[in-house]
């Protein structure tokens, strides 16, 4: 637990995950000043608002954040002239190989952490030099990996091939869920679902709405065969299983997909049409927030709960 | 955790799944023997080979144990018999409605526990009277629920809409494993997968074998539109995702499924062609041991990590 308040320097081990179109500078900013880590999500911004984003959320935090860069994003190179530039201090890579920015960026002394759904990629993450690790499983909102893993299992086997610091994610959204991590033996989290639904996430507000209506069973693993991405169920996905179940092609599925369903359904609040990214532990989540009162009650939770573990 | 205990009257709240194939006399007595609670796996048995097994079982422990009844079984009116003749204290059930057999068993004396993957299905097993719940995630081994819920959503989610003693199973092999358990709110843990790589168990020495080499990933949820079985990788589950994936009906998969698959891998060793039921933890078992070595290693484990534990 305190290797990874040491390596990010913040109070509590809570890394807000980032995540596309909810997760901007004041989400980050939040989150910092509550005592976790921010992070602002890349992936769904030009490299002019990011430049904005990254100097709102200066403004906003003295507190240390971090960014999170999918490594497939096509105008990689500026985004990261602009981190290096404004000395951000922890990057969060996903969505690619460690390999080919890690040293660049510890270089300049930026802490790198690498998002990883299987053992072999964590292996490669240790390989590759990063500085942490994000374990994510089946259960976590949006993309996911193709091996199903969940947290349940891949925490423990992650754990215990690789040395690193190691976050989990996918399945967390309380203190409990926290302990549990804890107990699996990660020495923080990565939390999504919960922080979308706070007041200072830019999810539009019927997207927060429908979060906080959902409930065990309405998410499911969509486009298994392209690239798995957890939704809310709504019409959009719907049409994508009966697609799936007569055995479309790829290609069918990428025309299905078209552009912009992400931005259409989470920024945009279309709840019918739109991508709704979010994960299997939103049938928990009751309530938008502030984000210091979600960091807290966890804090809150995580403390009570150990105090009720006995031995055996 | 008491709760389990006081219910079974037994010394740990560790119970072993009734696994079809794997799980007879020897592995149930032994169980038992160690503090937890063994369960004979009666989806496999003709009543006459389930009359010996039980008979066998009595002889080899003076502890409580129970059995693992599938509702779907087809005499289940003559096991039933049987169950209440030998004063059986303890039934699990699993796949079908609570309420037909609930009452009936509890009438003789019979504590009931049904086994569910969702919500929905634990409110309806409580309505229906039973003793406790088994919560069972997506990462288990063998038949699993259509929704996907994994152990790390499904059990917070179970502990907040019912008020029975609650088991989580799915994923759950280790110390650290039970103890996250434990945070999440469970009573008690169902075990399946360590358990057939026990010495007692009446797995076949091939299986037992592939599963201490099964890694990460090796493992497949098969038939997820049939009726979704966890297994191991193999020319079998090729099969079975190829004709899904060219859109196959119910039909086609339920020819190829054929009859005597679970028999032929698990328990006849055809690591080919049989079905291999393991949960994704099994990653994490790299030895076939003696069930008393592999309970007292769980309750150490969970002391050691329990004590590791902080404060936020």
């Amino acid at each position: 637990m305190s290797k990874i308040k040491e390596l990010f320097n913040i109070q509590y081990p809570i890394v807000q995950g980032g995540m596309i179109w909810c997760s901007g500078w004041r989400l980050a900013s939040a989150v910092s000043n509550a005592g976790g880590l921010g992070l602002i999500g890349a992936g769904s911004m030009y490299p002019d608002v990011f430049q904005e984003h990254i100097t709102k959320c200066k403004q906003a935090t003295d507190k240390p954040f971090g960014v999170n860069l999918p490594l497939i994003y096509p105008q990689i190179d500026e985004l990261i002239k602009i981190i290096v530039a404004e000395k951000i201090p922890i990057v969060f890579t996903s969505a690619g190989n460690p390999k080919k920015w890690t040293a660049f960026l510890q270089e300049k002394g930026i802490k790198v952490v690498h998002v990883v759904s299987n053992v072999k990629f964590a292996k490669k993450s240790e390989e590759a030099g990063v500085d942490a690790i994000v374990a994510e499983g089946f259960e976590a909102g949006g993309h996911n990996g193709f091996e199903e893993n969940t947290t349940m299992t891949l925490i423990p086997q992650v754990r215990k091939a690789v040395n690193l610091p190691l976050l989990a994610a996918g399945g967390i959204a309380t203190g409990s869920g926290m302990l549990a991590a804890m107990s699996l033996g990660a020495d923080g989290v990565q939390i999504g679902s919960r922080f979308v639904a706070t007041k200072e996430s830019s999810a539009h507000d019927n997207f927060k709405n429908e979060i906080i209506k959902t409930q065990n069973g309405d998410t499911i693993l969509a486009f298994k065969k392209l690239i798995p991405v957890r939704l809310i169920k709504n019409n959009f996905t719907v049409k994508v299983q009966e697609l799936q179940n007569k055995g479309a092609s790829r290609e069918q599925l990428t025309e299905l997909l078209g552009k912009g369903r992400a931005k259409k359904g989470m920024f945009e609040g279309d709840l019918q049409n739109g991508e709704l990214e979010i994960g299997q532990i939103s049938g928990i989540i009751t309530k938008v927030e502030p984000v210091e009162t979600v960091i807290n009650s966890i804090i809150i939770e995580y403390n009570q709960k150990l105090l009720t573990l006995a031995k055996l």
